[in-house]
Parts: C-alpha cells; structure tokens; sequence
C-alpha cells in the first residue's frame, strides 16, 4: 500500500472514511478515485454493497460509493434495495464511469496461448463478442469480481482476467489488450451514499432521487403517479419497478426526476406524490453527473421557480382581495 | 312603490343598493329578495345585464344580482361575457331558484276565451309542450320580459302573459294556472357580483368561479387545463366556452370547480393554471346554494388540507436535512 | 320577387328547397347564396331555426341553413339544442361569412339627422363601439332581425337600420356607411342540414361533430371523453357545453374535432367515445370551411391511416402466429 | 437416471424436448414437473438461461423454462433482456411456484455443528434472518445454484446447502430443517417459452406480455404509453425497466398486462403502441396462473368484446349513413 499514500487507515476519524464495493481494482475503486475528496479521505473496500452501507449506517463510514446502474446490464438491485429499506440513507453525489475491459495477463503471455479467461459474470456479457471473435476457444470461468480474476491470473490459476485496466498494476500484470466493449458508450453509474442529512447544493443541473410505493394495485395508480410529475413539469430520467417482497404483482419505483428538491416545481411534485402514495422515500437531490447546466432539458413553459412565486403571490392576492 | 317599504331611493348610500336585472315582477326580482340583507337594501331594476354590472363597476350600486346559467336555455352569455372582460368584478354568491311559471290574466278571463299569449323569449320553449296541449290556437308573442308581458296584459294587447306567479299583485292580473313548467326541476342560477375584494368566507360546500385562456390553439390544451384540476382532486361542476371574440375558433372557458380558493388543493390547482394559461381571471369562492357540507361530494384521498400541510411539513424536513 | 329568378315556389319537389332562417335580407340568406347549388334550389326563409329544421324533419324541404356559431356572440343555442335533441338530423356543409354591417337609411338621410336606429340583438354588441363615437345620442331599440328592422326603416319607423349591406336593395334603402364591425375578423358561422344520411365525401380537410353526454357527475369524466380524441392524436376545434334540461349541473357536449369519420384515427375515437358515453349522437363529417388539405393541421405520428392499416395487419400476424 | 422414467434421452424429437434452467434439483425443475406433459417430454437442464434459449431458437428444443420473476429479488434480467432482443421468442405458459428452503445437510449432521452453509447468491436474502436467528457463526458462500450447493455438501465440502427439499433425494441429503423463507409468500414466477407461433388459447384469466421501446427520450413517453393501455380499460400487472443498451438513460420497458390479445380492448391497446412506439415485441397471451376467471378484475364499463363490436357496427352504420 505504500503507493496509495491518500490511504492513512486507522489514523483518519470514521466520518472521512469512504467505504466503497471492493476489492481494490474494481471499477468502483476507480469511480471513488474521481471525486476530488478521495485524495483526504480513507478508502476502505467492503465485501458487498450491503456490507458498504452498513459501514454508513452503523457510522463506521462517512459515505460509501456503490455501483446504482449499468447501461448494459440494468439497476444493480442490491443497491436498488439497499436504499429502498432498512435504515435510510441518501444519495449525495454521482459518478458515471465508461466501462471498458481490459485482458490482463502475466507478462509474457500471447493471444494464442490463453487457454482459460475469467472475470465477474457482468463482464462476460459485455466482452462476449469480443471473445467469440479473438478468443473463441478459451474456456470462461466466473471470479467474484473482476479484480478478484486477476488476482486468480496472478497465482496462475487462469490464463487471462478481463478487468480495468488500472488493475494491471496492483497485480503484477500486463494489458495485453485494451478498450474492448461489445457495446458502445457502456458505463456504470455509482453513487456516494450517506446518513441523511441536507441535500447537495442546487447547481442548476440536479437530479432527484426517490422510492415511490402504490398504494394498492388498482389500476392507474402508476399512471396517477407519472402525471404528478408532469403536470408540474418535470422530467423522469429513470423509472425502475422493485418487487416490495409482498408477493409477485406488489412493486415500489426507483425512480430519478429531473431537478432539485429545492426547485419549486420539483417540491410541489414529491408534495403530490407524499400526498397520493402509502409510502415515499426521498434518497436525495444531486448534480447530475457529466452534465452542466447549459445542457439541461429547457424547463417547459410556466415552471420556472419565478413562475411558482409569481403565481403565489397571484394567489395571495386574490385570498387577500387584491388581486 | 308604497307597498315596498324596503326600498327608499336616494336615501341611502350606494353601497348598501342592489342592482338586478328589472323590471320589477321578474324571476331575477324573486331570487334577489331571497337574500336575507335584501330587506335592507335600496333593490333597484336595471334595462340589462351589462346596466346592472356597470352600476357595480361605476360606484352606483354595491352588488348586482343576474342570471348566470338555467338549467333549460344554459349560460346567460351576457353575463359569463361581461364577468370575463371589462372592468374585473367578482361573485360574492349565488342564489337557485326552481322556475315554474303561472299563466296570468285579467281578472275574469278563462282558458278558453284565450286567443294570444306573450311572455319572455326565453320562457317559451320551457311552457311550450303545455300550450299545444292546453291553448293549441293561442298565439305567442314575444315580449321583453315576463313582467313587461304581464304589464301588456294588464294594458289589454294580449289576454295573457307567462310570467311568475309573484309578478301577479304587481300589475293587477289572476294567476289562472300556476306551476306550469316543461321541463321537471327547471331552475335559473343568479349570482351577487361586486367589486373585486376578499372572498366569501369558506363554509365546506363552496365554489370557485375562473375564466381561463387557452395558450394557442396547440391540441391537448384543454386537456392540460383540466389535469390540473384533476391531479389535485377538484372536481368541476361547469365547464363553458366562451369565443374570445379574436374569430371562429379562439374560445376562453368560464368554469366553476368545487370548493374554496383557501381550500390548499383548489389554491394549488389555481397557482397551476395561472402558470399554464396567459390569462385567469379569479372570479371568488363562495358557497355553494342549496347545499350544505354533508351534501359535498367526499374529497379524493391525500387532497384534505391536513394532507397538504402534511406534505409541506415533509418537505421542509427533506430539504432542511430532517426527514 | 320578379329579380329573384332562382325561386319557383311550388314548382319544385321538397328535397330540392332549401329552408333558412329568414326574413329574406339577413345573413343567413347571404351565406346559403354562397352555395353553389342554392342556383337550383328554392330558398325558403323561416321564422326561427325550430322552423327551418322541423321543414327537413317533415319532408318539406331537403336541407336547411342555420346559423350555429358566432365569433362574438358564441354558440346558437337554438340550434346546438335542436341539433341535440329531437329527430336527428345530419350537418353536410359549413359556410363561414365575414360579418360586417351597414347602416342603411332612406335614400336622402345623413348621418346628423339619425335619432333612431336598430338592428337584431345580435348586431348591437358588434355595432356600440361605432356607435359611442359616431352617433353618441341615437337611441337604439330592437328589431327581431336585421332584415325586419330595415322593413322598419322603410316603413319609416326608425331613421336607421344595421344590417348586411346585401339587404339595402331589397328594402329601398341605400348604404350610408358600410363596412361597420367592432371586432376585427368577426364572422359567422352557418351549416346546411339535413336528414341522416351517408356523410359529405371526404376531402383531407374535414371536421367531425358529435354530441357526447357524460355518464354521470362523476368527477373525471370530461377528462376521460377529452383523453378518447388525446390519444388518437384527434384534434378538437371547438367545445361547448349545453344543458340536458335535467337539472343545473348536468351538461352534454357538443364538440367539433378535426377529421372525417373514414380516417380511421377519428372512427376508433367515436368507438371509444361510444362506449364510455351512455348516449352519442354523430352529427356529420364534412369540409372544413375556408380550409384547403395544405393547411390543415399536421397529424402527429403514428396517426394516419397507412399507420392505422399497418397496426391492424401487424395485430393479425401476431394472433395468427406470423408475427 | 433409472429413477426418472420420463426421460428418454436421444429417442425423443427435438421438438418434444423442453430445456430448462439447470441443474437438476433446482427450482427450476420442481416448477416444469409442475406442467402435465411434463411426464411425456425429455426435459433437459441447461447450464444457464441463454443456454436454453438457444435450445429452442435452434431447435434442440420444443420449449424452454426458465425463471422469469422472484417476488423478493425482481425480475430475472436474463430471462427479460434475452426475450427483449435476438431471434424471436414466444411465452406460452406461465409457472408460479411458492419458494422456501430446507437447509440440506449430510444424514447424521446436526445444527450445532454445522460451520458453513452454502446456497445460490439469490437464496441468501430469502434465508438471511433465519440464519442470523438459527446460526449466527456459520459462514456463507456463494454456489452457482442450489443444487449445485447440494452437491458441494454431499461431497463434504461444506456443511449445509440450502435448497428445495425435493433437491434432498438427489443428492443423498437429508432435510434438517424446511419451509425457511424469510419473507411470506415468496414465490417465483417462470415461463414456458417457444419458438413464435399462434398465442395460447384464450381462457378468460388471461395475461399478454410485450417490449415496448420509447420513441425518443422525450419527456411523457412513458405516460403516453401508459394511457393506451388505460384509455382502453387494460391493467398492467408488472412494468420492468430494461437498459436498451445504447447508454445510461435509455431503456425499453418489459410489460404484462391483463387479458389476451384476442380481447379487443387488448388488440386496439397493442395496436396504439404499434402505432406511437419505434418497435414493439409480442411475446405472447397465455393463462394467469392460479387466477381463475372467477378472480379476475372487473372490467371497466365499456371494454367488453360485445361493447367494441356493438361501438364497430354503429361506426359502420354512421359512415354508411344507417345510423
């Protein structure tokens, strides 16, 4: 470890130290590495998204960085559930990090000697092609994580581990090939969790995380919900059905809307849906990562936070009998 | 004027006038003395609706009762026209009154002796299946109103007038039928206007009374307008349109909805039209004749004003860190 | 009658006559003129638009033109209601006049020395401004139509009469100033009628009428009607609510929407509207007045009837296994 | 294998042949001995899902069965993403099975001694109470499935596996303890699918699956989707997000909804999303399992079969002017 010299373990009081989904070489190790605050902070892997959020909650963590979703793969449902239940946590940032693999081997190996490759079974569809074509009788076995197949590569037990590249060097290996992703523009979107508290700062180019729970299962009730945010104009950019545990047929939705809780017409919409569901759980407003404001969806006409105001005061008025 | 104490022209201030839509002896007449203040009021006839309105506008009355909607003929366009242009007024209530009428004549006249027949336009197609079956040769004439056909009478030039059975001592004619009605539960609705001030106090069965501008022509606007009546759970009791004059096709639409503009989700669904609409014009909250709050169609679930403040409370705590 | 070739009462069958509502000079006449085969027709003025639609009803004449909108003064309610109620009857054309006035005098009158004029109901809200600035101390009264009040000029009654300049011939009179409207672009609306029967042909520029009733009060329910045109991408052009006659509160609609009943995207509207309505009644499929196909609003996508037809094969592959 | 008599490995068409989520001894299995003609096929257990998809795609197999849904950890994504993409394939049957475990050990081993415990990733939330109750100090790890777990305790590797007890006879274990299951009713649905062809036959208590991509991501594509089912009175009972693959942010939606698409309330809603939607899959119409029709929704007022034919024939008539 004396070439991380950001980690001080032990030294560091638990609120700086940031949990994230180990072990060390995953992409999730290279996600937290982006936030600007990783160079202070302790960065400790957990065995398991659970196991990285426990760590905040139980206050061992200050935060922990957890993969949410994957463009090819879906919502990563641990982390779905994780902050749909239990003790609640919130979402304070994002980060969204291009996946592409490496074929890491021992130095010396060639293409044509890989007889075994290995990796996390999310990796294998996203180099199947790659595989097919470069590799096509390499036997593929799954490791627990992609960092975990290389350190199997390193004690010889597969030919090749399909990891990010940045894991190369922990290990002791050699990228023998690069960029491979069978689809283009895969990412991963993490998010760095916390005890709840205030939200992020509104920058302009926000996003609002919540768990919305139907309250029966008549029919429309997704509909009923979908038209609280619209009529108030607001965007979804994520929408996720989770089964409640009830039984097959009972869901709650994950879902991110466009927007800052501290947006007024933001806060009118999670008013209607506080008022319209059993249930709703508010995980968090947060910059929209790989996005600045200039590049937001334009606000539909009358939904400006000037707009709220203006009509409030309009309704003032006319109670007060001045309009 | 001898037998109507209640009037003393010129004594008293012009707030304490009613104008209403004359001459003396018509429905407008009766449903402006059910208000009990009008015992004290100088009740003064206007020629229209527009004279009865302008009285308000102009200082020289402090309400105006007319008729705004009959459940045979429909909207009194008049009224909905002036209420939606011109100088703002605001309805302060409204008073129902069941609309059957008595055919009046001179003292000695029977029903076979009668050869012509007049009354107000607007009352003929309400009594006309009950002059092909009682009075098929009679011939109608139209006149001005039912009072001033049954000053005709009273002057010889028909032999007998449709009119309300109250107009009768007025003009010295004999109620010969009375109740005479087409169309069961026939009913006129009148409204008290008066300049622009506080509401009507809320009672649990109110009304709100708007007139709303479509954006464009955009298809789906009016949709629009009715989803934010929806998603707050008002309900509309009357929806009209109106053309805006600008040519065939551009309409604005005269709407009362239930409940009251201090009632949170009538306030919040007004605050979303004002936002979608170029032009709302308030036209008050006041209660709702002939209903009492147990009457009132039962609030959608969430839409209570505990529910608001419930929400809003919740609100505060999810931005200020608390929830 | 001698200028009038175009008329041979009582030589022509009753399906070639054409009722309208009369007198003769009015603008009804104006607009049914405009039709091309009114050459051919006898044209037959009435008393009232009952009048001119109970001659279709009766056989006594094939089709009739009544007035049914007005850019100022709004929907005819005479002829909303008849077209509601009663025997039904189908709209097969539309005819869209400009409306201004005249104000024809006796040959010799000047503007100074008018005292009186007159004019419909109808004509005085679309004459006052004119009238405040050029003949402030004229005293208007009512005529029971334009036409009648320029008789009642002739006749000497009264030194002016508003009406379309057209009429000035056949009363003797001459045009003193022409032109005279208050509001820019008002126009009037008429449509020919006549027994049920195969719709107009369709022209790509086509407008659907209906009258829809509501199932009940229930809350929603216009929401829902509106939602049956929404999401078949049917436009409407116009929306008016009428009473039943059954009490305040309880309306039909009468609605225009853009389209003919052969596009497939306006019939499974009407299916749907069928079967959420308790009562429809569908009042003709017919050009849009003033309207070439190039102007008419674009469909939006997946709407047309080559998107229909390609839907109806796809559903037929899918329940026959071809898919 | 002498004790499964149904299987006739190599003598069977392929087309008698139904593959299925391997190994033996999963639920998988218990839930495809569940199906009648269970007893008449070779059924076959594939190493994973695409595995027995292909089975069928290449006509190794007449039908597959694979785990679509869990009512604890949500859909399947394998399962949902292959039906969404690649050669085409249909859903015939669908399966539920009631989901808990027995904790299998070695004859002879009792809980006391037991110090590591075994199962797939997807049993260890469903037994994670129970263990931390019964056994808080044994030590969890993964197996690549249940049965797979079985055989690593019967080969002495660990000490206990959690399975269905029908896994107990396979592999010469014993049921220590049953009927574990952390959460009530847990259940798993699974689904028969096969190559496209004609749905299965229209029961009443029927259910229809499709993968609906959104135009665009423009905001209230999904509510549009939405409102063509619900204009037509069809209930969702499942809505799943599924990343199309093309970046964070776009998605396609995996749906079921009530009723097959021989009902015509279902065609016409199918039909509209062919119409709004870039691309549409039908994955088939086949029987609700445990739902007989007794227990199926009400359908809303007007969606019958009988109100779309009855609303088809009065269309015809008004277009062929027999209304």
């Amino acid at each position: 470890m004396a070439g991380r010299p950001r980690r001080y373990c032990g030294r560091m009081s638990p609120a700086s130290r940031y949990a994230y989904l180990g072990p060390e070489g995953t992409f999730t190790e290279a996600a937290i590495r982006t936030l600007p605050e990783s160079a202070t902070r302790e960065l400790v892997p957990m065995v398991s998204v659970p196991a990285a959020l426990d760590a905040v909650r139980n206050g061992d963590a200050g935060g922990a960085l957890v993969p949410i979703e994957n463009s090819v793969e879906g919502g990563v449902t641990a982390t779905l559930d994780e902050l749909a239940t239990g003790t609640p946590l919130m979402i304070y940032r994002e980060v969204l990090l291009p996946i592409s693999f490496a074929l890491l081997v021992r130095p010396g190996t060639t293409l044509e000697s890989i007889k075994t490759v290995t990796g996390h079974p999310v990796a294998q569809p996203q180099v199947r092609r790659w595989l097919a074509e470069h590799l096509p009788h390499a036997q593929w076995e799954s490791a627990a994580s992609n960092a975990d197949g290389a350190r199997l590569v390193q004690e010889g037990r597969y030919d090749a581990a399909f990891a990010g590249e940045f894991a190369a060097a922990t290990y002791g290996l050699t990228p023998l090939v690069t960029d491979i992703h069978d689809a283009e523009n895969a990412e991963t979107r993490f998010v760095l969790v916390g005890r709840p508290g205030r939200p992020a700062a509104r920058t302009g180019a926000d996003k609002t995380s919540l768990v919305l729970w139907l309250g029966d299962d008549r029919p429309g009730a997704l509909l009923e919900l979908l038209q609280e945010f619209a009529v108030r104009g607001v965007n979804l950019v994520r929408i996720e059905s989770r089964p409640t545990g009830e039984g097959i047929g009972r869901y709650c939705f994950s879902v991110d809307a466009e927007g800052h809780i501290a947006d007024r017409r933001v806060g009118e919409a999670l008013m209607g849906l506080r008022r319209i569901c059993p249930k709703v759980r508010f995980l968090g407003s947060y910059p929209r990562a790989g996005l600045d404001p200039s590049q937001v969806t334009p606000l539909r006409q009358g939904t400006t936070d000037e707009d709220f105001a203006e009509a409030s005061d309009w309704l003032a008025r006319c109670i007060d009998g001045r309009a």
